[in-house]
């Protein structure tokens, strides 16, 4: 296990692992990304090994093509121009590459050639400013003075993912790595210069929040932390000048994080201020911000989340929208937007140890994350609608702009979700397992091994396609022990055996063992990973009169690929109550095909009557959401309605 | 009636009446302003007047307020400066008003001072350049040099509303008004520029094409109509930049005019486009372009419009959205898109003599012009959708960003909707009825004298409150003559009867009234406009199981104003089964109310069973769409579910 120094509440430094998030406090800790090594053959080890071994690489290409290292470059020779390739954010997606890479390399038996990091953080280094100040787009000659749009400028947020790479470099035993470094000056100059009796502003992109208190934890620096508290209670005072055609909203300066009800505006920023606001509360015993910050994301998830876990419902601005406006065709459910809804869930998860959080992350993980990437690591969706209309058709050998045909793309105008997928994959461990003072917790189900809380436990399962999940004891502490496992919230009949017992019913929820474990011992969670139906709340009114399919944690969709070529999507209705029927991993279910009558050219979509259906007897094939288009342009949707 | 020339085919110069729209050849022209007297007591009349009394001289002020006028100066006394006040098209909103102002002064027995609109005309004019080129945001020290960003810079835009604010001068008895010779030395200068071997390009926002058809008419001018053809054939080749995460669709560079198949990308920029292009097919003869243009509008209607004739379904790019993308809660329904739509149908009734496009102009006229301004015509809806979740409580006295909440708004950052009303209301009389060779066509129902083909009508009725329409003849051609009606395409059961004769069923569509009128004759047309469901296609997701109710030409909504305060208008459903009683212009009906069953604090909005509902007994009243919010910011909607 990788060792690295950290503060704790005194300020005396403690041995913290290779965790994305340690908080000071607190009996919960996440396992390090070296406690877990995931089986390249499960679906989660697969997709770590897909990116270690191609996104890494083809995103780093990719930045060097476009030119957006090479900015750093610019300011290190002071041919800075205002016509610099890359938007003003460009900086956090090397950064983000950064922390990926660190990961990768804390995580991995063979890290691999460390050149590549050392060369970028050299060429980053070089681009610091004397003061600490590190940033691309503003404050060199040719480029706007420096914190001249705090609304816009996303400088703060482009620092603070290069504290994310630094923690994650500190973590996993660089903690004197050149990166790390730089990020200390560039915290240091965001406390002297944001600090108290310094510019009384905040940064239009929550991040810096996050990124603080995570590299005060690492770094030993109480003082950054601080500076994050000061960030978080400044916002929702409407102190950001707002831009043409936006609102306050969008970027939460609307209400103080601690009056707010529920998540609001640009999805990510929200997610991402979420994130650092619990950090906050959490390091200064602020149960109320918690309270508030628990009460927002039950009311976020209870009326504005898809059930893919995706978040923001609203092309325009990126956004939530207002409860119950869960569109499937318009879905926005940014990638990055996922990644920044498990990071919060992750927080909440740590300080309170309830078992929604890690269910969110579960569902988020399936149907969000892994939705994105192609199969080959080199194309990513930005928004993962729930319903597509149109096949999508546009090359995948371009800069797209959003990627909302229907393709995954290998790389976009506004390019957050490639290296947001890439950190996440790479520190996919930390999510896996936790230890809470009473013994080890298991979160997430994945063929691999698990080191945690004095447990070393060999998992065997090829979950999700089948709901089987043992669990070999490999060593354990002495005397008695508590194994705890997460039943997910629909494994409705799971069952659990210890040992030689037989399988006894469990609910959804916590389940612990408790006794003196052996090398050798077996505990078998089985989850029904059946296909089931989903019902959407009534209120939703995109989704009235339609049902979804799930299968276990992955939500499930019908793709006109398997279709006859004849037949529109559009039409498909399916019977809800014949039985449905387990298919490789995704279901088939009796359908029907709804023919709408004809109606004079000119006429408007309206009519006197309501239409009578043709109907006719329909096999579907339903698979799993998170390979759709992988078999070429194709429409899809998963809420079908009903027949 | 006032007269003015404008050139035919050959480009001799004959007499043309006041209208917004002359084609040159074909049979069909439309009133004049001065055609139809609307009478004040009227649903039209009452407006017409609140926008001559109250509008214009609102969107006067609110341009003096902040500056818009006053660019004209500060570009006459050479201070122009890159912070100039309004966005690049603001100069557009000035020549609106005008036009607006033009119209009003053409149709009133008293057009009141004309000092306004003189002054307003000369600080114009002593902006022009001596080359023509006319615009406040371009060309001028300190702004960026003309034409340097043809496809957001609304240049040509901007100036083709000053070709249509000088053809309105023009067609109520102003040949000589110093605006036409701005506007004349602008097309000239456009001509040049933008003509053979000229600049190859176009400009982003079209709305130049119509403009020059237009002016090309009224100034007998023909090279104008061969520019106008140019800008739209270059259109659709791909020769814009496209702005970032924008695409070529957004301004209709991505597909010739004539490839299309459908209206696609900003609405208002599709519609205008398309008006234009209609002008040039038929000036030119070029009947394959007017066909595309027909089949174009088909698709759109079919499968792109709203229940109020509203068209744009999305926020993101003020777009059209995909075939059957229709959400009630997100619906765009720009107020300018419908001005555009209502210029589009009327140059395709023109061409073609079709129903259906006065009936679109119709249900449009109704349900979204006259739902944008407010009783008091100070305030505007800028989007028009269909569903409003959360009550606006916006206030009414500011500049608004789009007024998107549910409250209406007195001025908008980007306000080209109060002056696209302002100047459809002041020639609204322009589409109650034409005269097509054979006769008089009364179009459109509102209380009233009419001259037209010959005749002199006066209308007698309360329409939409009531359906029956008494058209008195005051005079009338000798002897046979012909009198068409419109029975729109709702009207299921209309009757018609002739002087003393029985009331005859009459079919939706044209009916003929063929014989020879004499003064006192009396023709009545009795629409019944009882309150009645419509069904929508089963193709539109958004809403699937659900009904609207309409009245007449009115579509109706349910407001939460009507509902008692405990009760939530998500929960409430309509008995589609049970009879719908008249009420006062709108309708009762019968409803239920369904309690969604709780779910515990975190729980996504998907569940394994569908809900059973708590259902009671309830009276719903329902109110005409256009008039929702008056009474106060309230929760709407238009489409509801059904029991």
């Amino acid at each position: 296990m990788t060792s690295s120094v950290s503060p704790n509440q005194s300020g005396a430094l403690d041995h913290v692992a290779a965790v994305p998030v340690a908080p000071t406090g607190g009996s919960r800790r996440g396992a390090a990304v070296d406690d877990v090594t995931l089986d390249p053959s499960g679906f989660w080890g697969r997709r770590q090994r897909v990116n270690a071994e191609a996104t890494l690489a083809h995103c780093l290409e990719w930045m060097e093509r476009l030119g957006w290292i090479e900015n750093f470059d610019r300011v290190a020779r002071g041919e800075t121009t205002l016509d610099r390739p890359g938007w003003q954010f460009s900086d956090s997606e090397v950064y983000k590459l950064l922390e990926a890479m660190a990961w990768e390399a804390g995580r991995a038996a063979d890290p691999g050639p460390a050149a590549a990091f050392d060369a970028l953080v050299a060429r980053i280094g070089a681009a610091q400013d004397a003061d600490g100040y590190l940033g691309t787009a503003f404050g060199h000659p040719g480029l706007p003075p420096r914190y001249s749009d705090m609304g816009m400028g996303h400088e703060l947020y482009n620092m603070g993912h290069l504290l994310q790479a630094a923690v994650a470099r500190v973590r996993t035993g660089h903690p004197t790595d050149p990166l790390v470094g730089i990020a200390r000056r560039a915290a240091d100059h965001i406390c002297q210069e944001f600090g108290e009796g310094g510019r009384e502003s905040i940064c239009g992109h929550p991040e810096i929040e996050v990124a603080l208190v995570e590299a005060g934890r690492a770094l030993g620096e109480r003082r950054y932390l601080e500076q994050a508290r000061l960030f978080v209670e400044r916002r929702g005072r409407g102190t950001l000048r707002v831009p043409p055609l936006r609102s306050a909203e969008y970027f939460q300066d609307d209400v103080p994080v601690r009056d707010a009800e529920v998540l609001r505006g640009h999805a990510v920023r929200a997610l991402y201020l979420s994130a650092g606001a619990v950090d906050v509360a959490v390091e200064t015993g602020d149960e109320a911000l918690r309270d508030a910050l628990t009460r927002q994301w039950e009311r976020t998830v209870e009326r504005r989340t898809y059930l893919t876990g995706g978040m923001g419902s609203r092309h325009q601005d990126e956004g939530f929208g207002d409860d119950w406006e869960l569109p499937a065709d318009r879905a926005y459910c940014e990638t990055c937007a996922g990644v920044a809804s498990i990071m919060l869930a992750w927080r909440l998860y740590l300080a309170t140890g309830d078992v929604r959080y890690p269910d969110l992350i579960e569902r988020t993980l399936f149907n969000v994350v892994a939705t994105s990437p192609s199969e080959d690591g080199r194309a990513f969706f930005y928004a993962n609608p729930l319903h597509q209309r149109e096949p999508g058709g546009q090359p995948r050998d371009g800069v797209n702009t959003r990627a909302e045909g229907g393709v995954r793309a290998p790389w976009f105008e506004v390019s957050c979700c490639p290296t947001n997928l890439a950190r996440t994959m790479a520190s996919l461990g930390a999510y896996v397992a936790a230890a809470d003072g009473e013994g080890a917790v298991l979160l997430q189900y994945a063929p691999g091994r698990v080191c945690m809380g004095g447990f070393v436990l060999e998992v065997v399962t090829d979950y999700p396609d089948h709901g089987m999940v043992r669990i070999q004891i490999v060593a354990a502490p002495h005397g008695e022990a508590r194994l705890r496992l997460r039943v997910p919230a629909w494994a409705l009949g799971a069952t659990l055996r210890v040992g030689e017992g037989a399988p006894e019913a469990v609910a959804a929820g916590w389940v612990d063992v408790r006794r003196r474990f052996a090398t050798g011992d077996e505990v078998v969670l089985d989850l029904p990973v059946a296909p089931r139906l989903s019902w959407p709340d009534p209120r939703i009114d995109a989704l009235r009169g339609t049902v979804a399919l799930e299968r276990g944690p992955l939500v499930l969709c019908l793709e006109s690929t398997d279709l006859p070529t004849d037949m529109e999507l559009a039409d498909v209705r399916v019977d809800a109550a014949a039985p449905l029927t387990d298919r490789a991993g995704g279901a088939r279910a009796a359908g029907a095909l709804a023919l709408p009558a004809g109606s004079s050219a000119g006429d408007l979509p309206y009519h006197p009557a309501s239409a009578p259906l043709s109907v006719s007897g329909l096999d579907l094939t339903f698979v799993p959401y998170h390979r759709w288009a992988e078999r070429g342009p194709a429409t899809m949707r998963v809420f079908v309605p009903l027949a």
